[in-house]
């Protein structure tokens, strides 16, 4: 079923609200959960409202936080999200750290207390109006082993940066420190696919080529694969993003992150409050003119751009063309939902006595 | 021939003096040339001293430089580096970002107009000392081919952040945005051996297992080695420290960033002035109480380093770890010199005057 973003917003907007967010919380809900299935990553679109719903009903998120500032000073804070929807305290922290980048020429917060809050990007992406470079981090639930290891200790802890440019669209990366996102094996798993070697292993450490085999003991291996190929330096990214995350704000760390679905139990042992992000925003002008810096990014980019492609390939992709490039499409075309996401929509919609279009 | 490190130090100090640095200027350059030897990363020790020096016989660095501020903000600064050996601009250059943090909790610095610094680690791990989270970024020679291409645009690019712990030992990431460091093929050439798939490619873009394909016309590879294991998060790495360490401060970007070696020419085209360096300190107790954060880490050194380890593997090893060990044996039991590498330091000595140890 393919729908208008609009339907998708307001639907997304109103089930919030029926759970009891505040109409602005709502609305950003809506924005994070549209703009992931916009630029074409529905892993964490619709498909996660039915959690986020769950956790609602178990009690185990606050629609009513009070996200404040705990500790603070002229380019830092540690925010507490109070259990917040992931998405409004991030936004929240964005906006904390673009206030402190306006004034101090750059501004960073830690979040703890937060649940999952959708697409890093998005935060990241709010600086770029601003005329400043935004950044982005989050840990998430342990499924990643450290390199020697056969224990899911890490999430898929994303990076997002945007830079801005002039005449060229931004610089966008927002990417798992992992090969693949977690999605990506859920989609081979239901094609009854194999995956290539490097992306998952036994609960042994043997390399594996099924995607199942986290139900299994398995676990995911960060960037790089094996150590020959330099897992070790995925498993430092991945690591410097949890603790900036959560060591820095008093976050649950690596694999004490709390499940971000209801039917995981909450586990016993907590190192600190709820899910951890960490954002960045850094003026441009604290570094050298905005526009002088544009030009430089717009002549950055076309030079990359313009790079010799390899044989049979068109050419280098520079971060954030491919999600633009769905944007753009999605906004004409309309955004599909699968037949089991929209099920699971109906069905709130129900409870909630909404109406829903199937 | 296994050299003291006092030795060694002694001798760089006065090769540097000899050449015209500023005693203060030699000492930090020493400093670097010492700890790469130290942290067993003879890569970027005294193999580069003839670089150097043969770069000062050129008049391609400035041995009497003024690294001076030319733009800043309570939080930042951008740094010229004047054409100064790449450890005195960085080394400045750090200083000045872990006094802005002192006074705004945070503090970033962009460095342009400088060259080959050494090992990134050591700047990151000069904040730990005054409780802070020390990150230090450089772009390098383009020798790395962006996903889908096959021209050498970037460096190796290495990112290292240093966070301090309490009774462990500091976390101290530093990596290449590559599976391997460039010095890693040069040893494979050397022992006639092949390399793995997935650190390089021909000059068509064809996996090679040839370590010496850079010299004809072939690319080493983003850190995921291909697209199908995330080569473009790595591109994405890469990029982010190219546009931090030289678009931000107005140095030579990607493929226009000079040789740090002499013996090839200076490029025609420039984008910027010189290399360009991104250095950061975060002050712990501008996010929490330092001794709170420190006991946090301790516990996730700890628990990171108690995972379940692989069949065959030992332990996982917290990043740092092994510098670390490598330091403590190489201080007891002296410093290898390969015969290759004091011959060079002898003729150095010879043409400056000065004694040399064989």
């Amino acid at each position: 079923m393919t729908y208008t973003e609009k339907y998708l917003y307001d639907f997304t907007r109103e089930v919030f609200t029926r759970m009891g967010c505040s109409r602005d919380d709502a609305e950003i809900i809506a924005d994070v959960f549209l703009a992931a299935e916009l630029r074409g990553l529905p892993s964490h679109g619709m498909i996660r409202i039915k959690d986020y719903y769950q956790l609602w009903k178990a009690d185990r998120i606050n629609v009513r936080p009070e996200v404040r500032i705990v500790h603070e000073t002229p380019s830092t804070a540690v925010v507490d999200g109070d259990r917040a929807v992931g998405m409004v305290a991030a936004n929240r922290s964005m906006e904390i750290a673009i206030e402190k980048a306006s004034r101090a020429g750059t501004g960073w917060v830690s979040t703890r207390n937060s649940n999952h809050f959708g697409i890093a990007g998005f935060y990241a992406m709010k600086a770029l109006k601003r005329d400043m470079i935004g950044l982005c981090m989050t840990n998430a639930n342990p499924l990643v082993a450290p390199t020697f290891s056969v224990s899911p200790m890490l999430g898929t802890n994303p990076i997002a940066v945007a830079i801005p440019a002039g005449s060229q669209s931004p610089f966008v990366a927002d990417f798992a420190t992992t090969p693949i996102a977690r999605g990506k094996l859920a989609v081979s798993e239901k094609k009854g696919e194999k995956v290539p070697l490097g992306f998952v292993q036994d609960k042994d450490g043997k390399a594996s080529d099924d995607p199942a085999i986290l139900k299994s003991g398995g676990s995911m291996l960060t960037l790089g694969g094996d150590y020959e190929h330099g897992s070790h330096k995925g498993f430092c990214l991945s690591s410097i993003v949890d603790i900036f995350s959560a060591v820095l704000s008093g976050a649950n760390f690596g694999p004490f992150v709390p499940p971000s679905v209801a039917y995981l139990p909450v586990l016993e042992k907590k190192t600190g409050e709820g899910t951890g992000h960490f954002f960045g925003a850094m003026r441009i002008d604290a570094f050298q003119d905005a526009s002088d810096f544009k030009s430089s990014m717009d002549q950055w980019i076309l030079t990359f751009r313009n790079a010799k492609p390899a044989p049979g390939r068109e050419r280098v992709i520079i971060p954030g063309d491919p999600e633009r490039e769905k944007e753009a499409r999605n906004r004409k075309e309309g955004i599909f939902v699968l037949p089991a996401i929209a099920k699971d929509m109906k069905e709130i919609a129900v409870e909630l006595g909404m109406k829903f279009e199937e």
